[in-house]
């Protein structure tokens, strides 16, 4: 009888989990992903670099992501993940996702996050350990180190590529003639050369 | 016979176009849009008011929407329309939309239009007559009369519903804390305290 | 300081843009559409082939077609556009999109444009300019220029690659047996054969 | 020890269910479907009317559906299902189902089938008991009795509430101007006259 | 005047029936199915192999299924379908879909069918010809004949590819660490090992 | 001309956030989510009850939901969370959850999570602080800290309401017959008696 049943059994699996879709990183990506890896092993499945990113830098963070690209096993799954490490007074800029969105996870210390609503309506909020914050899809955001200890914080996202766009990137950090960044933002034109002198964007 | 056939007409069109789905304007939403309206005329299909609109402000600019809210006949069926005005000199200022992607059709005269890619290089182009141009969901884009002469486009989206984050406006026209502003966009504390001024924020 | 900024700026652009998906129009499509390119530019996002087409046939009407296969930026971006020329009495006849809706735009002239509904019924309107209309996903619709001259109109779909099906040619363009249609279509068979001569279809 | 146990399964189960959702058909409809019913049976997922339609009528066919309207339970699960009867000689005549593909389960007799693609190539195939047949999303499709005794089929559909346009009564069973219908069909005046009378249109 | 119709008709079936997408099972898959093949025909959307399969197993069934790789024609059109066969007696124990919900039909007998809903309520149900029962995606649930002569259903899928997790083989049927299999089920230590040796996994 | 500035805001923030959706718990939900509130606060997008849960129980097991009917914010958004707490020797016992996948990050300790794949293949892993892991949607899946201190880790889910089907709770927590667990499962009479005894099912 066992071996009968082992016969049936393999007969069932003949889908060969033909339902999961690991990132096959070497393969060429369409709008849904991804192709699938023809193999695939738990660690396909796990991600061992949430570690604390190194924060020497001007804006005093670090973003380590798992994304579909550091990730693959997200691949098709909709979400994926990023840690936050600030150190006292450290910032993630005025930024978006332009194709997720975004959940915040506490771990320790405090940070004031705030996002603006497409009606320009403000939502700040100072966040501890044990606070979850949403960042709808798009929307301009910020996370800043309001504590006096180094904070450490989770994201996911509703996207196996959320995209990021950092407002002074966009903006400084390109080619974009200063004049039309003077135009399409209001700006003055010595703040405009200095910021793009800052993030070193041609003037 | 013809009496059999019109019972049977009867019969097959039990469903009574339920796959009709106008906004009941009036209702309550929920992430997949407004509720159906119970009757529908061919007039919730049609949208009479692409007309130019008034571009005497400072943004010589005008941009008549045929979102959901304008036009319930859209509701469920992932798209939208709005028709853009712009003077010579005009310019919808670097703005982007979380929920929806942007193909702009020229109608007449020359805009400057440029969107930002999340790895900040730029996409510009000076479009005329006979152009279109795609703004990919949430990236910052704007568009410039650049032209000497009336400009108007056509805009639609992949959305009944995209909204609109214009960029100053979200940062100086609400009550987002001035020193938060300066901290996450690394502008100088004058730039902001003008800015607020001009588009109504507190200082 | 400046230095630290710009290698911070590279740090975070790691994701090279890699939520855009441009068609590579020589890959092979998926359900989801076509492989990305690995290289774009601001051409990618233009499509500057709206012009008027030519009316010189029998229908006196010109499609000129803005989907994923002319228009490689769409992709993945779940819409696209087209651009409709009627001469004088000119008919985009009796047709419907099997994967997607149509919103037209009344640039100039006269049309006559109906849907008609999965109950039935009939919704029937002559655009003007600045008129805007909705034909629902699969629904079978016409547009007829009913003024006294030239007609143009803009449309977009809901897909970047709706599709069309024509019904005269559905009908008689084809190899389709002659007594299937009229069994399935109620249609007297020298109908069949006059319109089978017509449209090319073999009797 | 078994209460505690107990205990734990009254926390683990707060859900209750709440991803069930069987339409409430006394709610409005949006276009995801039905609000959800507050207290749900075995009965809302269970449809017992896939009984023999009456075939008495001049298709000699009977349609049986279970779409949302007549089977709650499917609201929000993307599928939906009917029952085909057809006397000898039978027909489903043309039609298209705008918001779904179906999918056919010969069950006895012959049934000869087909579907026109979007570029007009014609797929026919005479089936039998055991053969399943594709007609794709919003194409012009037809089941014959071809064989020479009763046919029963099951269908499927990619949507809870498919629609279904039937050309007939699309063109001659409704009000739709004869002369429309004429120019949107390159049909002949007497033939449209004639059929507008048999499916029960304005003339 | 036939000859301009034709080459018309050539003009407007430049889609080329692109909106089709059978899948090219030599193709590598990504989230979205299989690419999609070059040249299609009849056959790709016709599948002739729902006859009664060989039920001199254990468990008394069979299944065959009609899943993409079985039948490419469902390729990205959302849906799938299979055949059971019971024998007096016979079952298909306790399993789930991961990604899809399941419609059943009854063709012949009687079949005993019942699904577990997150809330751990019961679904319960013997079921004859002419019934319908769902199976809502993800949930426990089983099929037995309880009648007296052999019983005939057909499922279909809300997914080309639904995949299905038998609960025996799950825990028994592979190479889970029994201490594990005991921890994460409550199972006595005796029960594991028996199943274990059952369905031909390592103890 | 800062008031006309501040009108021209009025005029482009026509849209008062229209794109954002928190739930009105107090509604009906439809397969979309739930209805929109009309006002909405920053502590709707807040949820700051991720605090350690009573591990006092049989399983030393404590789940905290921040699943749509705790967290309104997340109201179509695609995602919510958990925070899950194991004493040593603690243990999620065997479940899957319907609608969505879950990513799990490590806070502390050490946990053996291991899921089955639809082909019954085991993917096993034990987890340290900065570990991520995946369990793809609707498949088997348990955690067990398998450390000698407790383990804190935060799950998120690709569904705003991923619902979870325990086995034991489904196979012995309710009135679902013995003799069909036993059938369905192939366990012995005195196993189900004593699970049923142990989880509250009737027997």
């Amino acid at each position: 009888m066992f071996r009968i049943l082992l016969l049936f059994s393999l007969f069932l699996s003949t889908s060969h989990a033909s339902d999961l879709c690991v990132a096959d990183l070497k393969g060429i990506k369409n709008p849904a992903g991804y192709p699938c890896k023809s193999k695939v092993t738990v660690n396909d499945f796990v991600f061992s670099g949430f570690k604390a990113g190194n924060t020497s830098n001007v804006f005093k963070a670090a973003l380590t992501p798992a994304f579909v690209d550091e990730f693959p096993g997200v691949n098709g799954l909709g979400f994926s993940a990023a840690r936050l490490d600030l150190d006292v007074g450290g910032i993630i800029p005025m930024h978006s996702h332009p194709s997720g969105s975004e959940l915040l996870i506490m771990v320790s210390g405090h940070i004031t996050a705030g996002f603006i609503a497409s009606d320009n309506s403000v939502f700040l909020k100072t966040l501890s350990k044990g606070d979850l914050m949403i960042f709808p899809q798009g929307l301009l955001h910020f996370q800043l180190n309001s504590g006096n200890r180094k904070a450490t914080a989770f994201f996911t996202y509703s996207s196996t590529n959320p995209g990021a766009q950092l407002l002074d990137l966009a903006l400084f950090g390109n080619n974009l003639d200063s004049i039309l960044v003077q135009k399409s933002t209001f700006l003055d034109p010595a703040q405009v050369k200095k910021l793009k002198g800052a993030f070193g964007g041609s003037y």
